[in-house]
């Protein structure tokens, strides 16, 4: 008996490597005709004429009463090489979108019902929760049918648009259920911005900031001259901006050597525990960028409180974002937001492993949190909001 | 206007790899103490004690009335290093675990409620449906936790089991939700054979039919050679049937360079177009591996009819099935299986594509079928059978 089950066993090893390519196309008005880019995106590895089905945000219908007609008319215009499928599906824009299973339903939905294959497209326009919701459907129909994705918000164009993963809330957890899956392609098209209520404006910028503190101080600088163009709205600032953020989040996941992140750091992160624990906690009334200034605050604070960073580069990166506009304090931010680093190891996996700063421009990881520390970076963002106010 | 719109636009191009790495261990008796297989696996990147969902196909159960009791003992015994959460959960078998979406549901809800992150594991005990089944909870909850598959059936330890695919039946089509998914490891454990049923023991034989018709010409007369053998229920030439299927396959997703199947080939699935139709158009109640017999039948007999393949290869192929206890007819084979060709194609995506043979052990695609010829192969299989059973 012993014999039998400790006798040398095989072994097959498996290793492969999967490829990975897309592009990020920066254009304006895409569905005017004379922009031939998304036809060409269509058609490029098709063999007869390509069909796409479009889901658009309800928030980006309403800010752009002519779109649908656009739309339309785009695949009128260009209708011997590309086709839309059925009538275009509007779904409810912001976190609801990814708080409610059955629209991920309807979009199968729909996959099935006009026979979009591997080789097809479903092409989703809208914020960064609809494009997470439809990218989820995309890539469990059939394995992964063709996903491309047009996001409307700074915060969309600039970080969560041109990642690898999608996903949806259930058991109230941000991002339970998901995948890692890369789209066909991304066309960040500025001409979205332009109706932007000025939180959303605002709240993308966040990512901006966050992602020049862990690695590029030379883009913080700029972000620094460039903070009241930004506040003001000036859109070539903006243009600039999303292009040189969208750059670094795609150099971090094209050299990670783990863009499906299977280890437990997660350095673009940053400021993102907090951040996801203070949505869920006001019910994501604070929109996702917001939260993330605030959980940047927090974060930079605890380094500075733990002896990692420096007082003037606490006081620059408290000072920008409040320059920006954002506020760094929510009435929320309190003891249970602490949860959130449970949440947030639980999500990862494995180690908790938090990124802190030690300058403006680098980032390096802890794997332990001082809770105590954690409330008194509370207090002093606090204490810095009131002190703001006051001025 | 134009102007705007035409002027010379940013692209950023994305690209890079992702590294995919598993084992595959052949073993007796899993669950014995004595035997640290699977202790080794689920503790050897832990940091504390490693926690485990367990899922066991309802058959299984139900062949290996001990196995429930073993499990509990096996994390009992190592609780120093491994700990079993909740009740082990137990899943219809067969195909019905692929058509009930409940079930994905119901795995979910244990993930949530015992903290399975992306560091813990979820193995699945049972045929290849449960494993698919199982295999596409695990990857969509927290965009991946580790799985580990235990397969307990021939064709789930040397084909499906040991492969990058999960997936569900939905809108009445096989697989039509589902995702790529590296597992975590895979154990084939032989003891779980000796408990199957005839059918069982011998569809999964058709597996490897297949991938020796396709890959490897001296495979395939090692099975003639073994053929009573097998039929006779040799467990010695059983594992090496398995070690040698297993590994063909593995190679080929290793080697093919697009294991998560991007373009429209798929060479694994000779066979498969016929074979799919036949499961769904009989509910089910022909099992995959005898489907896939009779898919290799009449796409053999097409590959003859078509000039390919030569009289005598055709009636080794034939009469190896007929000697391994196949039947290579079914009263469905009919004009309504070529509708199996457009669905398999829709699945695919893009072009039709379909391999061929043009010698044993030799493949080759083609991207359009003969409809009138299909309808000859049927009735030359049709023939084949009839005159078989005279005998």
């Amino acid at each position: 008996m012993r014999k039998e089950i400790m006798k040398k066993e095989r072994i097959i090893e498996q290793k492969f490597q999967v490829n990975f390519q897309f592009n990020v196309l920066f254009t304006h008005n895409i569905f005017d005709v004379e922009n031939s880019i998304l036809q060409q995106l269509l058609s490029e590895n098709a063999l007869n004429t390509s069909k796409a089905l479009v889901v658009v945000d309800g928030g980006v219908k309403e800010a752009h009463p002519m779109l649908l007609t656009a739309i339309k008319d785009y695949f009128k215009h260009y209708n011997k090489s590309i086709a839309l499928q059925g009538e275009i599906l509007i779904v409810p824009g912001g976190e609801p979108a990814k708080n409610d299973e059955t629209l991920i339903k309807s979009i199968l939905d729909k996959i099935n019902q006009f026979g979009i294959d591997r080789h097809s497209y479903v092409i989703a326009i809208g914020g960064g929760a609809v494009l997470d919701a439809v990218g989820f459907a995309a890539a469990i129909a059939h394995r992964g049918v063709r996903h491309i994705r047009i996001p409307t918000t700074v915060l969309s164009q600039n970080d969560s648009g041109i990642g690898v993963k999608n996903g949806i809330n259930t058991y109230g957890k941000k991002n339970f259920t998901g995948s890692f899956a890369s789209p066909y392609a991304v066309v960040n098209d500025a001409t979205f911005l332009t109706t932007l209520d000025d939180r959303d404006w605002r709240a993308g910028i966040a990512e901006a900031v966050k992602v020049a503190l862990i690695k590029d101080a030379e883009f913080f600088e700029w972000l620094e001259s460039e903070s009241e163009a930004l506040a003001n709205r000036n859109m070539e600032v903006m243009d600039e901006l999303i292009y040189r953020c969208a750059d670094l989040h795609m150099q971090h996941i094209r050299t990670s050597g783990d863009a499906f992140e299977q280890g437990s750091s997660r350095p673009l992160d940053f400021g993102h525990w907090a951040a996801h624990k203070l949505e869920q906690l006001t019910n994501f009334s604070v929109r996702h960028g917001e939260a993330v200034a605030i959980g940047i605050g927090l974060d930079s604070a605890y380094s500075h409180l733990k002896g990692y960073l420096d007082q003037p580069s606490l006081d620059r990166i408290l000072n920008l974002m409040a320059k920006l506009g954002f506020d760094l304090y929510h009435p929320q931010l309190s003891e249970q937001v602490i949860q959130g680093l449970e949440e947030f190891r639980e999500h990862l996996g494995g180690q908790l492993t938090i990124m802190l700063l030690d300058a403006i421009g680098h980032g390096f990881e802890v794997h332990e949190m001082d809770e105590e520390v954690v409330l008194e970076a509370m207090k002093y963002i606090k204490q810095y909001s009131a002190e703001k106010l006051e001025v």
